[in-house]
């Protein structure tokens, strides 16, 4: 069967007030009604149902997970005890997947990204998932760059085809020259944090490139799922990511396809912009907003009017204690001003 | 006695969201915890107590007004049914106040201005009284121009001295070129609206010169304060300043006092950058603000957080149910704004 595990044990800053560290975006509704998490979820359906739907989060959004069980099976949100970065994450899931489900493809994916329209998503990872069955590869998703984002990882692979094509390199985030020329070539993508395997090769993988949390997953595996010994476990994995961690180095297994949707990571409030209804004059508004002689202005506001007069490319978020006023190319400084805020309201 | 009528009938917009059709800037807290009104009250004491102190408002706020029963007495809080301007709001009080006090001078004043320091300005007005009472003249108070100001009527007198000094014209709203010119000679003063003399004296100038006036107010005199017949009276005074109805007219006997303090009609949310407190950013705030790289703002946010960044010259206000943002050389265009909202939300 395929197995989705969406890795939601994110935390962040980009989409404060709305988020707050104890509510981080992968739980807001920001685009539909549905959380972000809520929509990886059902997106998936009916390819991947309930019954194969995992759930890493972080045990410190407990009481917002555990508004999923009539999603997921309660046995199947695993609560990290601390984060120690997607290498741990993927390689817990995989021995409890494992344990359900021998024979189990699985298909590893954020939480928090917009994706559509979902049934060519839902095509392409299927097709995914047969390709890794049959060849026990190890299978990417990635995005065809409309642009020279300098904020994602890229990948690089031999031809401009969609694929399945063999990875060549995976690429850290680049200047901005660099990513002009990566553009130029056609063959790099935007790495989209999406992987499709089965448990038993992601396994077998763990064993040759990170044999030390091999060794703590069959120690994990051994144990119910909330024991008390599994945080002084978890501590030891080292924290490195699935790409750096078994990615870069089974290169030689590793294939891309290029994503037939449209996706995005939603990245800052900016970002929401093309997600978001907007008015005449391009203001992109969820909730109340009244503009005068305003345009191209991200609204957030789900409870008080918002007015504006000649205001532009700005983002205003109304939350219930707290208000965001900035344009909106200055997003990457929430991180500094949430550092800056009283603990409450972080 | 001195007696102070404080004409509290005005509505307007230019303060909204925080100001409302139903609660309009006299009824705001703006700089201190106490509103524009209780402020007007209270700065004239110990001069004028609250037994002589008088205030006419509009029955639409009637709500509001009643909350002062602790700083005036109730039946010296007089309820226009409607507004007819301010000669007839002057001229209800004057009939009032000769019942209680045949030998009253009375001190008119604006409900919702800035006055600081205190004690000069009560020592004008004494000072005014006592001329009023003495020699039987219109005394008004003018404020020395600082820049020329085309939003003020202007008051022209014969030297460039705090006075008294004869007027000789009251001027419009000037052009700015004119505004300009008139500052240069020295001898233009703003029309603070504010206004004393006797109570006899006043009542002998609507007789001379708004005489229609004078015959509505014998017959609202015969009433009692709240008699159902007020209404079908004030109606039919015709809607006259006292500038236009009586002061111009009266020219020959109309003396100015320049004020001795500062003073301001605080007409704006940008004007509201002089009176509250300043970060070092220079952003003046009331309540609650974490500005990071923002600079110049007006803030007013009682309830709620507002974090700025890399925000400069902007107003941004906050309420329960509706937010404000704009550039502080905008707050002209707030009446637009606000005509175009919801009936509720006004």
């Amino acid at each position: 069967m395929i197995h989705a595990i969406i890795m939601a044990g994110g935390s962040g800053t980009r989409f404060w007030p709305l988020s707050r560290a104890r509510n981080p975006k992968q739980f807001l509704s920001i685009i539909t009604q549905n959380t972000l998490l809520e929509e990886t979820i059902l997106r998936l359906r009916p390819l991947i149902q309930a019954e194969q739907t995992w759930i890493v989060g972080n045990a410190a959004h407990k009481s917002a997970l555990e508004k999923l069980h009539h999603l997921v099976p309660k046995d199947q949100i695993l609560y990290e005890p601390l984060g120690r970065n997607t290498a741990a994450c993927i390689g817990w899931a995989a021995v409890q997947i494992l344990k359900k489900d021998p024979d189990a493809v699985m298909v590893v994916l954020p939480s928090d990204h917009f994706i559509s329209p979902v049934a060519p998503f839902r095509k392409l990872i299927a097709k995914a998932a047969t390709l890794a069955k049959k060849t026990q590869g190890l299978f990417t998703i990635g995005i065809r760059p409309t642009f020279p984002h300098v904020g994602y990882g890229y990948i690089e692979v031999q031809s401009r085809d969609n694929g399945p094509e063999k990875v060549l390199d995976f690429h850290e985030k680049p200047s901005l020259n660099l990513a002009e020329s990566y553009i130029q070539t056609g063959r790099f993508f935007w790495n989209s944090g999406m992987f499709i395997w089965t448990a038993e090769k992601i396994m077998a993988m763990f064993r040759q490139y990170l044999p030390d949390h091999a060794q703590i997953l069959d120690k994990i595996a051994a144990l119910p799922t909330k024991s008390s010994k599994l945080k002084a476990l978890y501590e030891k994995f080292e924290n490195i990511s699935i790409d750096y961690g078994i990615m870069e180095k089974a290169i030689e297994e590793t294939y891309l396809l290029a994503a037939t949707f449209e996706w995005s990571d939603i990245g800052s409030w900016a970002a929401l912009e093309h997600f978001l209804p907007q008015d005449k004059q391009g203001n992109a508004i969820r909730g109340h907003c009244i503009a005068i002689d305003s345009t191209n202005n991200v609204v957030f506001s789900e409870h008080r009017k918002v007015a504006l007069v000649d205001v532009k490319d700005m983002v205003v978020v109304d939350t219930p204690d707290a208000i965001l006023v900035m344009p909106k190319s200055s997003d990457q400084k929430i991180k500094t001003l949430v550092q800056q805020l009283p603990l409450l309201l972080q």
